[in-house]
């Protein structure tokens, strides 16, 4: 019988969410982007500027910029969220963004139309080179995280190893929705 | 090594709904309950009639009634639907009411707040005794649906026998979404 290992890990639920580049942020925004809080994930934070998200079928307001910039324009949506806007984005890991989704932005100054650029995030833990090579996995594994409660199972997710990587497990507002987690809940992951 | 056997079962996603007694559809309603369309289960209907379900934080309109009516009354929602109207209902088997959320249903005559009517419902398999005889379980056993594609896990589920039962994975649109799985489709069942 093989003996599996059990780590912890911590919850992160991500709301909908936009990564910019300064290029087309500047089309958008008169003022610079400014800080509203640090996320976990060493120098990311959560921006005091929203978007609004806008398709043919509806629009969803305040969707949350997530900085510093990136070198690529992603929009991070729910799969309720997708059918609100009538959608149908590929899950996909961050910056794969490849035959995605279309989507407009509408911030402070206009709006403009992004080809390519709105996903469903894939379920990931974010981890270290240190605490990877202790948990005997690397960069893209999928491993098994352990839901108990009310509304139990198993989730397979991800393994993205990075050096300021903060250890969690990032699944998205339907998802955690779905099996019912909380923020900064500890979790099983079944090695 | 155990070997599992492996059953197919057909997805079924329940949207928010409503059973009523016939005494509180009449508080509510006029004209008798009528049938929009079968549903899947046996003798079971989607009602052409609505609700708007309330509460202090806020509504949701639509809310379909599924006919016949019931010996008690269940509102079932989704944990977003929760989080929009501001309840906590537990998760809960059909039935079972004790201590569950209030809510109030607003109807063509007027409103009415129910107290211990409101939940999520568990997941569960409908069976009939001939096939769960076959898959050699009982009702309220706890079971594995595999799912595969781009959010793959597995989800425990209880047993629902009862002799009306077709079967069919009964799931909400949270879980839906969080797994992307659409009606229809079928799953493993991992025995």
């Amino acid at each position: 019988m093989k003996v599996r290992l059990l780590k912890k890990v911590k919850v992160g639920i991500s709301n909908r969410h936009v990564h910019l580049t300064s290029e087309v942020y500047n089309q958008l925004f008169t003022a610079p982007l400014t800080k509203k809080r640090d996320l976990t994930q060493i120098g990311d934070f959560a921006a005091n500027e929203t978007l609004t998200l806008k398709t043919e079928k509806g629009m969803i307001e305040n969707a949350r910029i997530i900085g510093p910039f990136r070198s690529y324009n992603q929009i991070e949506i729910s799969k309720s969220d997708a059918r609100k806007l009538g959608l149908c984005p590929p899950v996909r890991k961050s910056g794969d963004l490849e035959n995605s989704e279309t989507i407009t932005l509408v911030g402070e100054k206009g709006e403009l139309t992004l080809h390519n650029a709105c996903i469903l995030a894939e379920r990931h833990i974010h981890i270290n080179p240190r605490d990877a090579k202790e948990w005997n996995v690397e960069d893209g594994d999928i491993v098994q995280v352990r839901i108990d409660g009310d509304r139990s199972g198993v989730l397979d997710a991800h393994v993205k190893v990075s050096e300021k990587g903060v250890l969690a497990f990032h699944i998205d507002t339907d998802e955690a929705n779905a099996v019912l987690l909380n923020n900064d809940e500890e979790v099983e992951v079944l090695l």
